[in-house]
């Protein structure tokens, strides 16, 4: 018999431990260490709770630990590993217990950026990445609080200035950059930034945190900025996160240029015997540039822990493995109120950055057919290559019926099809969804005449 | 100076007009001979006008006679062709004129099918193709029609049957299948049958129109179907529509098996000299199984126009053709109400026309993680091959945010990937928009487990 240890219960590592023991003979064990209470939960649903439309932390937990545990999974939450020994091939809690594996899944997840600023450890200034961190702000919130400061405007930063918008609490939004959503290119950010100032957001762009002001009791008060200090009961730190690969680098697993735990397609890591990691404790490759990458997404966890849970069984069980995680497209979607944000691909800078010559165009347009009632204007960007004339990435901004186009477009970068290629695609036309030319293929009509000029 | 004549003024023919207007020096000609009134216009909105979302037939029109002209382009509205003579080069109109013609592009579209039954030729049984056939049903409404029939429940008849339920006039749809919207896979179909009733429609399957009584007017005032009499004061024709080919035909220019004129990949017409064709009555290629296939539907109108555009100029000025139409997908889209209908690819039985060994599944999932508010049910039916493991085909009806999904269907179907590539591909998450896996991969998933079983 084999043991089977994973070393956190959230996406990738649930997944890849729910798998294994639907898959191993039950004479094998699958434990799972959590240092928290809650497994196999939706960080990205966290925005929606603190909304308010979500009304119970349960309802983001797709299988709680009991039915992992009802299902055979040797589940040990409030249980952290402090310590990986790969030589004697055992780990140690922070109990003390050392536990030995045949072999180990490292999914540790990542943790919220916390810059090292005065007064960054005080009393409500919290970040969002896991449900404990998602009770602390709703736990702030039966304070009622006079004004939230966000600080940073990734999608985590705007999904949560919207959930504090739509719960009425004057809030302000720091951001280092011209724009909000640094994900997109600059002229669909300064979109974002309209409907966030059309919404009270007070939003401080190319603005700098220096500081946090703190009461006599250690609770945050102020947020010093260039200088000046906005008065916050609450902070919230929306300045992404890093993969919290510390425990693996420090039992000596490799870590890549973007800080992420290094594996190869089948989520091996590279150099190491019979240890696998998955999900946003590692870094991925972008499926267009072959460049390292590091994409903390749910979906991306949930795929790498499919492939983790087929390769462990295949090495257990002598068989062949037939799943590899392909890396990514950064296909990303969001939404402020009733504006629709999505991309995927590479943005003009990366593609820059990639050796590419890019040509960008953008583009607006309609969500349905322009005669029809409610149709609203949405705004496309093209990234394509001069020399390939390959689309690499395009980006979306718009109401209704504009956010999912992308993927789409996402398969079109996946399977590298040229602007004169999407212009030719067979996509769906109908009065109610779209005018006669879609607008991934308005685009790229536009990103051909670009071409051509 | 040579003369480019087009026969037919809607979506194909005044795309090869105005492109080849922008792009010819003003020497040559672009003369068009359009039968009806109207140019440029989109009768996929016809529905929406008699539902009265549309409030003006202005409003279809995305560019009148009056801004060609004003283009160069020599537009000759309520002018008929009524013969071509290729050896002489000349077509003749229904005026006795006869032009002569260095480039001929044939873009006559398509008629509504007729079943020749007794009483087929009374007042009030529309059929619905041109604005003038929407002008029709619109003036037939101002005499307050107490029961439509509407015959056929392809997208044209759901569409018009949803119309005349919006203006709240008692509507029975009859369709000789035991579902409606033959276009999907039946357990597809089941679901918009429940839809239509559930808004009140009658809806008689597996039923045989027999023919239609009229008054001492010669105006309908019944529907005789399967020997019993439905009352109706108004018909309209929902059984699809043949390429208007005759003409053509009758000039010696083939038809292939679907009716339509047979052309190369440049809209060239086969075996003819400087003739093209484009629009609703040609036949084109699904780009999977290589096999004809008559599709009108504007969007592949728009792209032959332009494809023929790009190749009569080429051949007029000695340059090189750039353009090719690839085939289509048979992407299509409709709504009945709020369910949102899509299709792409191949169905079951297609597939097994064209020598495949498909293996099909069906998955229900959400619109949303299932934890927001607001998530509502969607059916994915996908049709893999099981040879290859390629996605032929994908089908989806659901309520908000279904519909559009399958342009990234399209995309896939048209990549050839596989139901596995499927499962790996970076498609948009976040709660508001999906679970976390989309509903393609749910159901290629559920391929991949069909296949692998």
């Amino acid at each position: 018999m084999a043991r089977v240890l994973v070393i956190g219960g959230d996406a990738a590592g649930m997944t890849a431990a729910a798998g294994l023991r639907r898959t191993l003979p039950t004479e094998h064990e699958v434990v799972v260490l959590e240092r928290g209470e809650w497994t196999s939960y939706s960080a990205c649903g966290i925005p929606y709770w603190v909304a308010g439309d979500v009304e119970d932390v349960d309802a983001l937990v797709a299988r709680s630990p009991e039915r992992h545990r009802a299902n055979g999974i040797d589940l040990r939450t409030g249980t952290a590993a402090v310590a990986i020994d790969l030589d004697a091939r055992e780990v140690e809690t922070d109990g003390g217990e050392r536990l030995g594996f045949d072999a180990l899944v490292v999914a540790t997840g990542a943790e919220p950026l916390r810059p090292d600023l005065p007064g960054i450890d005080g009393q409500g200034i919290l970040g969002v990445q896991t449900l404990g961190d998602g009770q602390d702000v709703i736990d702030a919130l039966a304070d009622e609080p006079q004004h939230v400061v966000v600080v940073g405007s990734g999608y985590v930063g705007l999904e949560m200035a919207e959930a504090f918008v739509v719960r009425g609490i004057p809030t302000t939004v720091v951001e280092k950059a011209p724009v909000p959503l640094g994900i997109l290119e600059p002229r669909l950010g300064e979109r974002v930034a309209e409907a966030m100032r059309a919404r009270g957001i007070e939003l401080r762009t190319e603005a700098e945190v220096e500081g946090f002001e703190l009461d006599d009791a250690g609770h945050v008060r102020g947020v010093v900025v260039d200088g000046a200090t906005l008065p916050a009961d609450l902070v919230v730190l929306g300045l992404g996160v890093r993969a919290r690969s510390d425990l693996a680098a420090a039992a000596g697993l490799p870590t890549g240029v973007k800080g992420g735990l290094v594996t190869d397609s089948r989520q091996r890591v590279v150099g190491a015997d019979r240890v696998w990691a998955a999900g946003d404790c590692v870094e991925t490759r972008d499926r267009t540039t072959g460049l390292p990458i590091h994409l903390p997404l749910g979906t991306h966890a949930n795929k790498q822990g499919m492939v983790v849970a087929d390769d462990v069984a295949a090495v257990l069980l002598g068989r062949t493995t037939s799943l590899t995680f392909p890396g990514v497209v950064q296909t990303a979607i969001t939404k402020f109120c009733a504006l629709e944000i999505s991309r995927t691909g590479l943005g003009e800078q990366q593609a820059r950055d990639a050796g590419l010559d890019p040509v960008v165009v953008s583009i607006e347009t309609s969500s349905r057919a322009g005669y029809m009632p409610d149709a609203g204007q949405l705004t496309v960007v093209m990234v394509v290559d001069r020399g390939t004339r390959r689309v690499v990435g395009v980006q979306i901004v718009g109401t209704e019926n504009a956010g999912l186009r992308i993927d789409s477009a996402a398969v079109v970068v996946t399977a590298g099809m040229t602007a004169d290629e999407v212009v030719m695609l067979d996509l769906a036309y109908a009065p109610p969804f779209a005018s006669v030319w879609s607008p991934v293929q308005v685009a790229a009509r536009a990103a051909v005449k670009a071409l051509d000029s």
